[in-house]
């Protein structure tokens, strides 16, 4: 019974997402999802109370799909600058593979439409990026100089930017290219060596 | 009686930027922005067919307050690349001052609410950022191997998601902040001296 509650629980948040991410938050309605879910009206409003509440749980969804796939490249054990690429061309990977994704993200624009509170996805992502560019200045790889928390919260927003002014101007088709431009423009204020990426296996500089 | 008619709608667009920035796309009424405005429904309708058409004249009115700022920074003759970062500035403080500017920059990012095309006022920025990037080459201050469309695609990307997720995180306290943070990281990748910023008057390097 507990099964069955959760796999139609899963459908429902996969029927909302796949509406939410067709017609944005303002225009889904809740028979369309539950059409879509093919659930009755009765077994969605059992799992949420609204549409705002579906929203939230589309958005917890995307980012726990997200932070699955990031805690297992962290757990390679790659150096942590690689991890910390790895991780932004997966979630780029993402947005084009999986719906409940591309769906949190839109949501995610949208949540002043429906006073959502998405702060928290942002605050993981920035806390998770300065733990790996501490880790990333102990192994040698970035800069001692450079300030972890400030370059966290600088990469989260550009990744922010460079996936949403992706979408806006080519519905996503070249978002893996911009992901990989934005870290080759990144590479040089990170790295200890003075040229950029083509010397990052080089001894980091001491001066300064 | 041309210049009333001027008067009035721009009493309607600025009543409009005032609901849509409080209130957005989605909750904003026609009769919220009619009393907010001080006009009647008729003066309204005279002048915008619908609350879509009101959003995009809002967005356009946003986007041209923030490109003449930038023509007269431009105008006023400096290096390409302090100009570029004065109109980032610039831009950031609109977001601080400017009622007009707030409400087009969140009906941009609601624009798919409406399914307006906003891909405009992103392609006139990536341009006018290339035309500058190549001066700025051209100059001495930015190196010659950056591609200057790519790296111009970038920045207006990583500016779009820096003052985004300050309002998210901080609703724009720290924005200014958050620009110069953006700027202080991508001045290595752009200098052709190799130590950053503080050697931006140096001879460019003409290796590679």
């Amino acid at each position: 019974m507990q099964q069955r509650a959760k796999a139609t629980r899963t459908a429902v948040i996969e029927g909302a997402a796949s509406i939410f991410e067709e017609v944005g938050y303002g225009n889904a309605s809740l028979s369309d999802v539950t059409e879509r879910a093919s659930v009755t009206k009765g077994a969605l409003y059992f799992h949420f109370k609204s549409k705002e509440d579906l929203a939230l749980a589309v958005i917890a969804e995307q980012h726990n799909i997200v932070r699955v796939a990031g805690e297992q490249i962290a757990a390679a054990g790659l150096p942590a600058l690689e991890t910390m690429i790895r991780m932004c061309r997966t979630f780029g990977q993402q947005l084009l593979d999986e719906p409940i994704v591309r769906a949190g993200i839109r949501l995610t624009f949208e949540a002043s439409a429906f006073n959502g509170d998405v702060k928290g996805p942002y605050h993981d992502w920035v806390t998770t990026m300065e733990v790996l560019t501490r880790q990333a200045q102990a192994e040698g790889d970035v800069r001692h100089d450079v300030d972890a928390a400030d370059f966290a919260r600088y990469l989260v927003a550009s990744f922010t930017g460079v996936q949403m002014v992706s979408n806006v101007l080519t519905e996503r088709r070249d978002v893996l290219k911009r992901i990989d431009d934005m870290w080759r423009f990144m590479m040089p204020t990170l790295s200890p060596a003075p040229q950029g990426p083509e010397s990052l296996s080089g001894a980091p500089e001491e001066t300064q």
